[in-house]
């Protein structure tokens, strides 16, 4: 039913069932009541878009989804979903072609003119971004997933990746391996960062050197984690153990190491993060793998309530979340031969 | 720069402004004209929402997003990324509790009252299914991926299911097995009656008997499918064979096949569905495994495709693709003992 139509039933003018419905106050309260009741009996919804035009809130959290890292984003999406469910909050997916800074600002821009969603959420930020520089200024409420050492308050929520990784690596020393390789995200991202100092100093806390060589950097995939382990294993001066950055990457490192005749744990000792893929679990693997631990959905989930909060006018200097990673030893890191 | 400031600075009315920039007949061309090159120049865009009420259009297609099937959402959703990156078009997700049919319905009706999407995707369907019947009342458009056999007219995307199982068990059959187990999708989906009608057909094409205790319907994840694959394995009269209804249902296969101390290939035979997901392929599982394959990748693209032909006018009853699916055999299928 349109307004009209609506109107015309409950005997008033357009405009005044317009006020009635949006709560303004030239309004009689008896009238709008009337016209609420009238509303529900005969089913008539005002247009979304034309109450949204008054109350400026559209109902929608945007994320933009790049062509890699999918695996990710759909779990962080499935958390997000959960906690949203229950909202009449969607999520506004913007498509988009991968790693085009330019074109993901031009999106934030668009966004903002057009009001299409109440705020954002921005994934895998750089130490100095320029899209939370960008997003403040256009007055966006957003979110960041990750962190950045960025001047502008910001709301965050971020792993303790430097931690992960470091007892990860610091339990790799523990069984003597030496030379150990690590497969990382993509550089300067600063949970990359992060990992690459976690790394770091599990081998200076011992006082030992570790090898820059045996340090990649790249798109978490199970080919490019086949690729650099292979890489690495066939050097002059080959690892002992490999840290990977996922999951998806641990399954190409797991190909790699017996695509060269070697046993996973006897002859290489492999360690990953793994962010709790339902259908990709460590200890399902053969053999089981040990892995860093902490869950994209729940963080998708956090990350969506938090935005509420956000909304709903908390100040977003008081949103910091740092969630600790466990860590759990499983069949695929053995003492060094 | 709000409408007001710009139709300050252009010397009009904000009224005039909007209907020159909507294209209402009301304006002269000389003054559309004028207004369009000072909005060019002085950087306004007009708040979509006011457009998209005048225009009907808002710039994005809608698909649910349940708690179960969110690997196979994954990836249409990103074939549907691919597609509309390059068209301004957004996916607005609405996040919903699984199988609730009322919920889902009463989503619908918001959608098409609030005017949020252009058009709306559904997935999964059934050969009755009421969401059909209710969107074409809505008069909103929709795109079916799946098939129904619902009178409504519709249009729709749909692979071979019936085909994908009947060769992937006259494989098994050829081979010499006999007692075949399928883990089949939920009951009364189309999809998965296609299946049971394919497994069904292979039997009846060699004038053999199937035992219907071998078919299971469930949901396609990697619990489940260890479920029903332990519980086929340890029964009295153990199948030789199994078809997987998913890759996530086959690493579930293959965990209860090795867990009762048998071997893949040599002891029981599985062959799967492959959705294609990238960070779980067929040919990288250990053994191999054979496959039907169909990419819900591309047809999340193809979708997304049909569903701006829908929306640019072309006739629903026009658009009825029926992908036909390819069977790649590898190691984990194998003559019976």
């Amino acid at each position: 039913m349109k307004l009209k139509e609506f109107a015309k039933q409950v005997g008033l003018s357009p405009t005044t069932v317009s006020r009635a419905l949006s709560g303004y106050p030239e309004v009689s309260e008896t009238t709008r009541a009337r016209v609420v009741a009238e509303a529900l009996r005969l089913g008539y919804r005002p247009d979304v878009n034309a109450v949204r035009l008054k109350t400026g809130r559209v109902g929608a959290i945007g994320v933009i989804m790049g062509r890699s890292g999918e695996f990710h984003f759909a779990e962080f999406m499935a958390g997000m979903a959960e906690r949203l469910a229950s909202e009449d909050i969607d999520i506004l997916v913007i498509p988009m072609a991968d790693r085009d800074l330019n074109e993901e600002m031009q999106t934030y821009r668009r966004l903002a003119e057009s009001r299409r969603v109440d705020a954002i959420i921005v994934h895998s930020p750089k130490p100095n971004d320029a899209r939370i520089e960008l997003l403040d200024r256009l007055g966006i409420p957003f979110f960041v997933h990750g962190r950045s050492d960025i001047a502008v308050p910001h709301a965050w929520l971020d792993i303790d990746n430097e931690g992960a990784i470091r007892r990860s690596t610091e339990h790799l020393l523990d069984l003597g391996h030496r030379r150990i390789a690590m497969i990382n995200g993509r550089k300067g991202l600063t949970y990359s960062i992060h990992r690459d100092i976690g790394f770091r100093k599990a081998f200076e806390g011992r006082a030992l050197e570790q090898d820059a060589q045996l340090i990649a950097h790249d798109t978490f995939t199970d080919e490019l984690g086949f690729r650099h382990a292979r890489f690495f294993l066939e050097s002059s001066n080959p690892p002992t153990a490999i840290v990977a950055g996922s999951m998806m990457t641990a399954l190409g490192v797991y190909r790699a190491v017996r695509s060269l005749g070697l046993a996973i744990g006897e002859d290489v000792s492999v360690i990953a993060h793994d962010d709790v893929f339902p259908y990709l679990t460590a200890e399902n693997m053969a053999p089981s793998l040990s892995a860093s631990r902490s869950s994209m959905r729940a963080a998708g989930a956090r990350c969506a309530d938090l935005t509420l909060q956000v909304l709903a006018g908390r100040s977003v200097s008081d949103i910091h979340e740092l969630w600790p990673v466990e860590l759990n030893l499983r069949e695929s890191t053995r003492p060094v031969r």
